[in-house]
């Protein structure tokens, strides 16, 4: 898979382009949503085409009053290099903030003409963390030595409760007389929640009948997966999918598209970095959490797991040609192209404009997210490095 | 204002009841909107209306295709005793994950029956933090000694450029020869982020021309305000609003509506504050970003904000009388009842439902905004420390 | 293993003592030596000694002008229940804080008369982590997938450095274009920081001499092994050894030794819990710094490792029968009862007093230490919590 | 007194140094011992003088059977530019570990020659912080309405229980029901825990005896304080001294003395930096708990006390000169010269080498910590950026 990377970024690519003109009326919409038009439909994003059926808000959504509708442009086209993203992509970000899609636009801008970002998505594992507590560390230990000669029943269990999903390793840690125990599955395509409950609810079952010693209390999650939250745990391993991005920018596009200068904007990381690490942020990143979140709302995510997928770490180097090396490291990318929301009307319809709707298709997405992600954090950092943030906040920050 | 709340407390409420039939049907979205029609219209978010006028839009997003329409339900009515927000709120939540409405509505049932939540917006400040460089931490010593004569200026400048805002609080950390400078302003009904950067750089530019010694590099922002990020520092201090929230739930509502026990519930608590511990989460909490970023995402609120209003403290204790003690404080909750996204017509249809839209509702809504987020808590912790967590899921996250 | 643990509790112990009279006069000095003298000679601490053989201090020291002298004092007996440590120990503290060694002794006391601490030694390991960087992600997939075949290869090295050392595992993280190499070593009785380091330079020269990739930058240590920092990835795996020790202490000896009471002291330790956890806080304990520290200094452990042996999580709870629960875990206590300072006059007489000086050894003292610190941790929630933690300072703390 | 730094910075130095020769034997320790003999005896730390006089102990230890003799060396000579530290300081440093003093010296040596260390103690503060737990969040809001008006009540109590200690700051974070109230003192010369603790005292009797509205229940310390624990808050504010050092090392000197480059040093930061962030160490640095520790212990401060003195922020970059710019922020040095240990036999002996025994003395000498640290960091960091690190400690570290 590597290797069609290689092929793909020796590849010549004309870049197309995103009509920006009249950015918010009619006019600017038609001519967008023509360009796009090859990709995807857009009957209901469009807002012409009312969504009568709710039979498809099934497992979705209680007390249904109606709509939220938010305002998504397209920021791109960007030009990905990955082991599954390959390609232009224009990428639809629901948001209600100004200069989030321009400023991103930008940043896509400035990496599709240096050939574009290398996304790959490394590896993946979805957890779920049931707590068993026993009367002593003795009988700790004796669960202990009883449950590590049950990972092959747990694979066969699993393999009951899911044809998509996959368990793919299993971990204890003990504190006092409880233990966390961690199961990691992978999800297929889907973001996968639900799977990994019902699979370790099985298991679970399996263990209270089965252990030699029994808990004095148990619960199927202890909090310890990490979901929704930002923790470290979860930051130094993998949660949802690991991928890392990387793109070189040559020095005359930093100045010409960016306006700023390598030597400026490695400076301004390192300045960023040591900030960060004096408030006590998880990881280093500048804003990804903007372009993620709007990425999210549009293609049918749990937008709440932003809370875990915005921890990151950026790193801006001047490379020995005096060019720009910037990398965006992301572990814990929950993401899903089949179920969730992802199958509702407006959703896939953005999905679709990325070819990443339905089975297959996970990786790909994930690999443009985070592509995504590094070209907002090239675009803030050449603005606050060159001094020019106050004036596009607000020229395009204001109604 | 605390007498307003013992007052409040002490009056009989006839809770409301929102219909719960047909979650998710035309029939039953009739009837819900019905009940709600005393409080707004639901013109836009009934999906009847298209939305025409895009002169709306300008300073909210650039290269515009269209509205991404995500399926909107009510949790409720809440019964909130605090210094802004009192009496029932119906909470309309924008999601597509199953279980989460009908999750928080049962927490939502048993705060109100045991006499509502208390939830009061204790402080509030925003941030911004630009950083200077010098060639010694001599000079920075120079620096300090001039910049702490001039808070009286920064005043001066800040009401030159707002008329909402204000500067409460400037504050230095100086590390090697950088120095952070933390400028924290009350922005009045708004999020407030533009206002301060905008005022921010007015104060920067009197620096610059003012300072006896000048500095080698300065940014707008070195990432020390932690904007969008999780972080300590925010966590330690308050970043947007400070809001504490509590509830005694008696032992039979926890036994009837939560289908759990106090004792259950505080045993709960303390393994799953023990788990998060021990995986380094910033804070401690059960899932309040699922609330939050449905609550957000429905009113026009910076939903990127989820990654730092979700670090906060949820606490479970069984009281002298055998009832259910259980607070949540959140010290980072960047919203606002004007500006973003508020003004937009669905956001601003539940806004209205709760009275929320417009100036002097910040604190109201930021007040309804933790009180939900603790009813969550509630509803979250009984499932799993009783054991039905998994059923749930089960009925109500299948399509 | 866990059988010998059960046998031990379960036979009567007649408890020593210390005799705590004339705390710091020559007259308690010789009474306590002589109780002593069975297991240990104390030539050198006495400090009738005079350290004439300097050449004991090759590798230990440069420069050397002398021997700063540190008063040495007695806690314990203490009873514990070990898979390695098992029966009463005396524990010498090298401090010179007022009220630590009586504090430590009271704590004890309390576990001792309630049979004892049962504290196991659970895993070990011992990291170094060289980082090698690529001129691209590309190049960093390349390189790992060869070096995942090369394991046996690691180990054969291992084997050619050292005959105490065992590489047990080998992990891989990565950042953009940089990987870390995390190489676990179990590391026999010593500490093993130097071992480590040796072998994981041969496991370094093997990888750029045979690579396929060569990478454009490497270092032996890129600080991501944690060594002598608190971090929440040491803490979350283990760092020398995790051990965890628990107690339940009935409530008429927490009343009469300790002067408090099981609720109060879970009381207490839930609160203190959410205190840690606001001010972002590695772990959750009261002191356990204290007599660590003062435990290293006295057996010629590398003091500065206590930057991450602090590290730690208790918890404390009433039992159904309505006595006291407490627990402490370790997951980073490096420590060795060969090599380092362990040899040199006094640091030996005081591992001997233990039978801790030697092969086979470590998880021995391992173990003690976590009981130790258990005891400490008992004992200052006690005063705290019962409200006579000033006057113990006003009596014993002043000179 | 900038201006001192300023002046003394002009001035030539001609540095001394210690002889190096017959590291650990009796002749190299004479020699030393005669160089150093101006500054202080050495009588008790040449192990010449058994310590007879045991009353110097009251206050210091219990149960005490003796002194444990740890090999004590001489760093430096360091030429440091502080406000209160000025000159050449030789530095004694207790430890077992081999190439630490050796390492260290190194970095003082490439630092001395560059004109010097420039430290400076910024600011300072110890707490206390005790915690009052009420009934409802609303007798809360009362109690804090109350007590924001005793903080002259609070300084007039300070005054009644010491002369030496200033009461300089206070304040309150509410978490649910909970209030931690945070007293900062100023200490004077001592590391002043025993002072903070019985003014502490006082002040929460008058609260207890004043308050309004009763809490039901208090503790003096809920380990908000974050003593003798690494933590964020401590770190993001001031816990002891906040002392900032920074040092430029001409190329030639990173070349001659250090055996490295200034360009290498900087991209090792670089990636340590990252490394750090990525396994959530709180600060970033090398090795400082090394240098630390073993001054520490060679004057009689509270060891235990690295804990949280470990934290801190290094920094290295390039000048535009091609020179090495190295700082070191560290925020959480808690040091005393009076009492605690500092007045034992051999650890007023090591204190009065650098002329930092006795009243007066502590910010001095928390100068010359800070400015050693940084001496360590640019040792270690030289010998891992340019590939020695290993043979150092084959060289050095092998008995």
């Amino acid at each position: 898979m590597i290797e069609q990377i290689v092929k793909q970024k020796s590849t010549q690519h004309e870049l197309d382009s995103i009509d920006t003109s009249a950015p918010f009326d009619q006019e600017g919409q038609s001519k967008r949503l023509q360009q796009l038009q090859d990709h995807s439909s857009s009957h209901y994003l469009s807002d012409n085409g009312k969504i009568d059926d709710l039979t498809i808000l099934k497992g979705k959504i209680e007390n249904f009053i109606g709509f939220t509708k938010v305002p998504t442009g397209i920021a791109g086209p960007l030009l990905v290099n990955g082991t599954h993203a390959q390609g232009q992509f224009s990428i639809p970000l629901a948001t209600t903030e100004g200069a989030l899609v321009a400023s991103y636009s930008r940043g896509c801008k400035a990496a599709s003409l240096s050939g574009g970002i290398t996304s790959i998505c490394m590896t993946e594992s979805v957890q779920r963390s049931p707590l068993f507590k026993f009367s002593s560390i003795v009988e700790v230990g004796m669960f202990l030595a009883w449950i590590i000669e049950q990972y092959d029943q747990f694979i066969t269990i699993t393999k009951s409760h899911t044809s998509h999903g996959k368990l793919i390793n299993f971990k204890t840690n003990v504190e006092g007389n409880q233990v966390n125990l961690v199961f990691e599955f992978e999800t297929g395509d889907a973001a996968g929640q639900n799977m990994v409950t019902f699979c370790t609810a099985g298991i679970c079952e399996y263990i209270l009948e089965n252990s030699p010693v029994k808990p004095t209390t148990w619960y199927i999650e202890s909090n310890f997966s990490g979901d929704k939250k930002s923790n470290y745990q979860s930051f130094q391993s993998v949660r949802g999918k690991k991928v890392v991005a990387e793109v070189i920018i040559p020095k005359d596009i930093v100045r010409d598209v960016l306006k700023s200068d390598p030597k400026l904007m490695e400076d301004y990381w390192k300045t960023s970095t040591v900030s960060l690490v004096q408030i006590g942020s998880i990881g280093t990143q500048g804003h990804i959490a903007n372009g993620l979140t709007a990425l999210f709302m549009a293609t049918g995510q749990d937008v709440a797991c932003i809370s875990e997928a915005q921890v990151a770490v950026n790193r801006f180097e001047v490379t020995p040609d005096g060019d720009l090396y910037a990398s965006l490291t992301m572990p814990n990318l929950i993401v899903g192209t089949v179920g969730g929301g992802t199958g509702l009307p407006t959703q896939r319809e953005c999905l679709e404009l990325m070819d990443c709707y339905g089975t297959g298709k996970a990786k790909k997405f994930a690999e443009i997210c985070c592509a995504l992600a590094l070209a907002g954090e090239l675009s803030i950092a050449a603005a606050i490095a060159s001094g020019h943030f106050v004036s596009a906040h607000k020229s395009l920050g204001r109604s």
